[in-house]
């Protein structure tokens, strides 16, 4: 029970962190944080979760990665649908919070987009669905590669958390413009329910696109990893 | 009587190059840090503190720290108010100092809000009371659950400081808009006695706020570990 | 075979995610992540690429890092060519992926300079080829300096892809208005292929340059630690 | 020997990466990296160095912080001399290297700063002696103490100079405004010799204020240490 408590508040942080940090303060006048400083957050809301409650769940905090690591051997399949339950009302319950906090806003007038995930018109730069799909496939195919070789006994020990919350900013980094970037179907769903855009409409693409890439990220690596030892 | 002075200059080091970076740099015209260099800085405050003072005192800086983790039974209950007490003055210290750098600016005409933390219309973003109190409670309590988690037995060796940092750094991303961010008592205290605007009369909830989240941050950590051991 | 493959895939990743993030995140309206943004995004590549498949093809992603590191007694001869194959597979294919986000934009007209690196009208800020020679000479053979130093057996085990990454991102703090930096002759001649401009014709002096300041660095290192020992 | 020309080529780098991406890219046009990119930078190159050439020299880079390990026990008379000489010779080198790449820039007309340090009509931010003298004193004070801390034996593993490299972007990101940020003789004498202001003139302050900091630093440390034991 406390690893699906463990997953539940990791993913309640990565949504807090991540699309609240975008929400507020993005594009606060003069002095916001763009999306490098999204892109930071969200790498650091794994970086310090995993650290924290990696050793009690193994710091997923994103159903694709229970999937890829599933796939991967790294992880049992009693556990994947509680953990893919747990990260969905972490995130819906990060972003009630945001949402209580946006909503004391002098002026308040709506949430907009609320940092969902989108093609199309939904787009941050406006780039087609199939530009959508392919970014969040290859993304998390190279996050799963990452995190399996991170976390490989022959890498350095200890680091795994580092590298694994730094691969979520870099992914970030690249693909925010294109689909506001989500490699992590808990995520685009925890916000898509507050969203006053279509988000929910197009909620399919951001569970279809990351779990098959955590797939084949996590066989390639396989693939690479056995064939070295 | 070195621990105490290590939580003072700690703490001092937190105040001088948070607000420091704040009231400094975050402005400068064109070429200024804005959040993202304030959230780094007071993030990097911690982050180096801890390397380099952490084996003498723990490397709280922090009364909200203290508290949660004597609630959180990782510390005395004999350190508790001297710690607090040199937090305060390291707090006080490190306003007075980067009070005398700004007055020494041509054209200086007052402190303004000197970095102070508040609400409504002291807010950056004008978030109401009711925000502030949430972000603030929650902040602090996914802070306390880093440093325990970050500072567990099975957590890996000598990262601690680096995860307890950067989240810092996150928790400045999200927030800064709301409150300005505390999630410290002894940061708000040390600069709301220089700042020309109300901040004294609002420093109630960056006392009350991070101390109810601190204490529940322990008390969820501390529930979650026990059950996994 | 596998190290060839790690190769190829730490060099694809290297170049999505420094060209993608300069191509598609970059100069986002008001919320773009700038030079400092695509100097992070470069460096975490070969941070989180050295972290998840350094133990399997040491890392390189490079072909100037690999004939340093051959020059530098660190690298054995039978794998060079079939790393620095792998590695413009790698880059080339990364521009493809690129290349097919790119053109899914609405109103999309064309790749432009696709990040590709260049001198004079080439240059982002104008600068002749003297400067782009000298300075592609002194940082890759600063690179080469700290690759060696920080997998040197002296130095502290396992934060060797930390350093070599993050000094990538400090080159591209340097030097992206010179040359909009290379380094490394792969991600130079992957991008190239896709540019609108002459960048073809001036691809030359992104081998040269990277692979002089490679074995220089390679050598001076050397010395300097075979006489330390 | 090879110790002294690992402090050459470190401070060299320092100067280079620093001064650099100040003079080559903090300003460009819409993408400027800002004092957020050139703090980083200066960290990184200290961060990036000190893993390189660490277990060669120390890693020292800066007379002042020579000087601090001298007065603080860490570090032997009979080097003293020659380091910091090495080190203004590393740093004279990188402000030539950097003054060829710049004036080889269309439309060069002049090397301006060149990012040199300054107090008054020199301070970015008109600051006056008094607040420059405080600011730098009070810095490489907690510069010495993070050094000495983060390289105490009690302290963890390997994290120094990623505590210490990130210790000098913290100064960065706070003090740019008043006085360009030195902290570092000869970081200040280096680029001093080649800005068309009256660098020159100020010189002495970046040398006496450093000094006197890493003195009291040092001392501080030591008297908080040693009663910790």
């Amino acid at each position: 029970m406390n690893k699906y408590l463990a997953e539940l508040i990791g993913t309640f942080w990565l949504v807090l962190g991540g699309c609240g940090s975008a929400v507020l303060a993005a594009a606060f006048p003069e002095l916001g944080i763009g999306f490098v400083g999204v892109a930071l957050a969200f790498g650091l809301t794994v970086l310090t979760g995993a650290y924290a409650l990696g050793h009690i769940s193994g710091g997923h905090f994103n159903p694709a990665v229970s999937i890829g690591l599933w796939v991967g051997g790294r992880f049992n399949t009693k556990d994947l649908i509680p953990y893919i339950i747990a990260q969905i009302i972490g995130a819906v319950l990060a972003a009630l919070v945001l949402y209580f906090v946006v909503s004391g806003q002098a002026g308040f007038a709506g949430t907009g987009g609320f940092a969902s995930n989108g093609f199309g018109e939904l787009s941050p730069g406006k780039y087609s669905l199939g530009s959508a799909l392919i970014i969040e496939v290859v993304l998390t195919a190279m996050f799963l590669m990452i995190i399996m070789g991170a976390t490989d006994q022959r890498a350095p020990v200890g680091f795994a958390p580092l590298a694994i919350g730094l691969a979520l900013t870099l992914i970030h980094l690249i693909s925010i413009p294109v689909t506001n970037t989500s490699v992590n179907p808990a995520r685009s769903t925890g916000v898509a329910f507050f969203a006053e855009t279509a988000a929910l409409s197009q909620l399919w693409l951001f569970w279809v696109a990351p779990i098959i890439g955590a797939v084949l990220g996590a066989l390639i690596y396989k693939f690479i990893a056995k064939e070295s030892q």
